[in-house]
């Protein structure tokens, strides 16, 4: 398997052709595998916005104050507001805000990016980033790319261990895992790995060499990795019956 | 960034040289990340073990009576017995076990497995991973290869997203993370990521090309890689003040 960044990438702008940008300068093949971080799908959407286009409700400004009560830490109202409109369940209301997005995501502050925003105060995530990789891809399809896959990738961090990742948030032309149920090790015991996430371990593969800041190259084109011969499943963000852990924080307020 | 997952490795044995088994079949060169299935490295270490070594406590014959309650699961309780031993607290008792194993690692059973083992019942994680990545490392350093990082990895699962994933359980010869604090983007704004966990990240790449089962490769090299001029970091468990899942799963009991 082999990871190459997509060098020289303009500055992203809104109705921009990221299959077009990234085609110009990669030579994609069919079977590649194409990962675009949700930061450039953003700006191509125009998913910007400032924080006066936010009026503040009575709970974006509740969670401003105690963010500020108990962290210490000033929360814009206005923010935490946006938040609350790209979000559909607040898993996390303090010290910070963790949510679910729309689309069925769940990260700190609905992924809105105060960096990476060059005329704006925020960059909001892809509204479904799913329909946004099956845009791209198919427009590389129609540039004679076959059989190609997009993965439109972020970083979050998660619990139980220190640090970010890549994640996949959309993907299309692959399911996103790989089913080994019913599979055999050596010895002929069933397999202890079910479901392998390659979606998610593609974007983190992805996320070591895109690199971040001023050198960052938000594309990367994966080559010779197949999905190989097994089921595949498209089902990635867990429902609240299936996880035990949103269970546990509905539960569950922090302790000041 | 290539990957290379290390052909023809034999089935391994207790006592084995890891370092040397790989060094023979890829040629490793100063620079190359070399990952290494947990599975192999326990193996190696007789980390194996029987269920009637595991006399059954009060406590695992409750774990075990509950989940067959509520979750109308058969489950050994000797099994149970094991996991309890292998771990330092246990977040979830119903309806499966999650547990901080000795080394800080929070995962399912603590991370025994039941299969992929060819004469006992069941295989333990190595005792202190870091330890066995350092003495990986330390056989390659000998031979010659200067400037090699190893890790040691397994795969689990995660709240919030479906399916499974590689980390790193213990590494050696780099930094567990990369500290992207105080870098600013190209527009001169603070960067959203600050601390990118690249050993879960190289992990979760090499388990692209290992496969399972069968076919399955327990060892890769990483080439052409760089960790890069950053400041790293070796946290990568997160302790329980630092965690508000983990906070939330104190307080917290599956509802049957």
């Amino acid at each position: 398997m082999e990871l190459d960044p997509v060098a020289d990438l303009p500055e992203i702008r809104p109705g921009d052709d990221i299959a077009e940008l990234v085609a110009d300068r990669a030579s994609l093949e069919s079977g590649d595998v194409l990962t675009v971080a949700s930061t450039i799908v953003s700006k191509t959407e125009g998913r910007v916005a400032n924080l006066e286009d936010y009026p503040v409700s009575g709970r974006a400004q509740e969670i401003a104050d105690r963010i500020a009560d108990v962290a210490g830490e000033e929360k814009d109202p206005r923010f935490a507001q946006a938040v609350l409109e790209e979000s559909t369940e607040l898993l996390i209301d303090c010290p910070f805000l963790l949510t679910e997005t729309r689309f069925g995501h769940i990260c700190v502050n609905a992924g809105i990016d105060r960096s990476n925003v060059p005329d704006h105060d925020i960059l909001l995530l892809p509204k479904k980033p799913t329909e946004s990789a099956e845009r791209i891809r198919s427009r590389l399809v129609e540039r004679g790319i076959e059989d190609v896959a997009v993965i439109v990738t972020d970083t979050c961090g998660r619990p139980f261990r220190h640090g970010q990742r890549g994640v996949a948030l959309g993907w299309a032309g692959m399911p996103a895992s790989r089913d080994w149920r019913g599979e055999l090790d050596r010895d002929g015991h069933e397999l202890g790995v079910t479901v392998q996430s390659v979606v998610d371990e593609l974007s983190s593969a992805a996320n070591l060499v895109t690199g971040e800041g001023a050198g960052g190259t938000p594309a990367v084109v994966v080559r010779d990795w197949e999905f190989g011969d097994h089921e595949g499943s498209d089902e990635l963000f867990r429902a609240v019956e299936d996880d035990l852990v949103r269970q546990a924080l509905r539960n569950w307020r922090f302790d000041d």
